[in-house]
């Protein structure tokens, strides 16, 4: 738990006219709780008010592993058949203080949770202030920029475990196999993305499913992944040829590597995050393959894999130091190659740094 | 793609005095289109019409794959820095057909996207559909039994992987490394949840964190698995005892086993599922357990490893043939042991079926 995370959530919420906010993104429970579970469909979360301390609300099963992790303020623990609604509204009444307004976190709410909500306070302002701690968020401290990097070192050996696992005949799946056991045997307790690694025409697909294709020369062969460390993400992706590449494949993988690079050099303090995506995007438009370039320049990441902000070419923010977001273009050609390199990026006062260390130069594995 | 199922939902939508509905939760997008993606933060959806053809929402980048996967309607693909929900005003203004009464899914559709969708259709009435999908997949067809059977057996090979992986010394994480390892090599592309594989106290946590803790003489070990075959999802947990249990553990594990069976047993055409928790915890509260069964029976499962119904004791919906769900009691008591058996039931008319096989005797494996 941090008292100084949920005071910085307090002073939001006076600079915002709210009285109290309801947080249920599993990231932000975890920012405010230091307690970390994947809910699924089950109701966790942390009541911040201005004039009372928080709570969190959770399963019962969950109560003791809350503790542990630290949280010592009131829990209202829901068993299965409960509904955690009513138990929030009778909580409510005992501290004798009704919101006047609410804030919610509009990108992860259900609707039918805000129903929930709305019919346990009807005379409370529900407002939407997904902002309050994406922006609190965005700005890492130096713990969390040591957590990024370790992440970042083991997506690193990650994808040198994938390259060491190549050779002809072996499935995409099987590199993904090797890859995981590798890292778990290094303590990582889970992957920040399901792990991808394509080969041959399947790279030409920004999002393609990883299956039994067996390797064989002349294949790209793309390597996306990340880890999570301590509760932060790594996100890399690397492109290598399998025993020969083409002057056509050459020339995509030169393009897009110029053009990540001109990105980097575009990072720096107080720039609009949509310069990153044009210095990218005009690089590659002027080499003609404008149109297979398909998606933004990157995401910020920390603890989630893709989170606040979006570095789309529309995006005005200006880059601040503790920002940590991906620069990750890509030329997808049908039939022809899809190539994509990422590097995690961490903005500090002397300029952007590179935590992925990985070398990117062209290489041809034999 | 699925003609079939979007006519079922067309028939429900007139049965709903529903013009169309939007379709965002993934698995069910997967139920229409066959298209299966985790679109992270990005708008995927599935627009379906009683007047028109339905119209697949999605990232551009991922248009090619959605035409692989079968789709033949029109998309609406959209770029990163383009609002995808403009673009499907104008297919809306273009078809010249907008809803009257428009179903949405408010378990899984946002407050923020909520109020995007009411922001170009205000003139439209939004209504909660949920259940409309939900009671369409709840009822499996042959061949999603075949695909929910295969998933089972490939968790009990995941079982038996992860037995033979103990030994002295070894890690939680290790455990799990192997048995993914051995998994992904038979061509499975992913698990349906995190792996768990808890050691000694730890399994007293039922939604426990994998760690570097190492086996040791007398633990009870715990692994709760799944994998996902060809979009369905798996879940089965065992418990066994390493090198020598004591007598609370063994008595906490036939409770738990024999409530497992009174629920299994519990399981007739027309029950009300409500029931089939009773059962167990009638036993396990008997036995005075009580206390430390402190989650419900089961859940459905099929395209999600968790979805409709919630097997909790107050729940009446009465048990139909092709419903498939888990029955998994546990008894939890900190400093003493964790104990959890779950088996994926599948209703056939000759009665419930059992689809993972696992032995449930007590094993103290060696």
């Amino acid at each position: 738990m941090s008292k100084r995370r949920i005071q910085s959530l307090v002073n939001k919420l006076e600079e915002n006219q709210l009285d109290s906010m309801l947080v249920t993104t599993p990231a932000n429970v975890y920012y405010l709780s230091n307690y970390l579970t994947d809910p699924h469909e089950r109701v966790v979360a942390v009541y911040v008010s201005s004039t009372h301390d928080p709570v969190l609300i959770l399963p019962a099963m969950e109560a003791e592993d809350a503790r542990n992790a630290g949280w010592n303020y009131s829990m209202i623990d829901y068993h299965d058949h409960e509904n955690p609604w009513e138990l929030f509204q009778s909580f409510l009444n005992n501290v004798g203080k009704i919101p006047e307004t609410l804030g919610v976190e509009e990108d992860n709410l259900t609707l039918g949770r805000y129903n929930s909500i709305q019919g346990i306070l009807p005379e409370s302002t529900i407002k939407s202030a997904q902002e309050l701690l994406s922006t609190l968020r965005v700005i890492k401290t130096d713990k969390e920029y040591e957590l990024l990097k370790r992440a970042a070192e083991l997506a690193d050996f990650g994808v040198q475990t994938g390259i060491n696992a190549l050779k002809e005949g072996i499935s995409e799946l099987e590199v993904i196999a090797t890859i995981e056991y590798e890292l778990k045997k290094q303590g990582v307790q889970a992957m920040s993305f399901s792990t991808m690694v394509l080969f041959g025409d399947k790279t030409a697909s920004p999002h393609g499913t990883p299956g039994t294709a067996k390797l064989q020369k002349g294949d790209m062969v793309l390597f996306d992944l990340g880890v999570i460390y301590e509760g932060y993400c790594s996100d890399i992706t690397r492109t290598v040829a399998f025993q020969s590449i083409t002057v056509e494949q050459e020339k995509i993988y030169n393009t897009v590597l110029e053009g990540q690079l001109k990105a980097i050099e575009a990072s720096k303090l107080g720039t609009a995050v949509g310069n990153i995506d044009k210095a990218a995007r005009d690089h590659i438009d002027s080499s003609g393959f404008g149109n297979y370039f398909n998606h933004r320049i990157g995401h910020g990441l920390g603890l989630e894999t893709h989170e606040y902000p979006s570095l789309h070419g529309n995006n005005s923010l200006p880059l601040q130091k503790g920002m940590c977001y991906t620069i990750e273009p890509g030329i997808y050609v049908p039939k022809t190659a899809g190539v994509r390199i990422e590097d995690m990026i961490f903005m500090t006062s002397e300029g952007a740094q590179v935590l992925t260390k990985f070398p990117k130069e062209l290489q041809i594995i034999n």
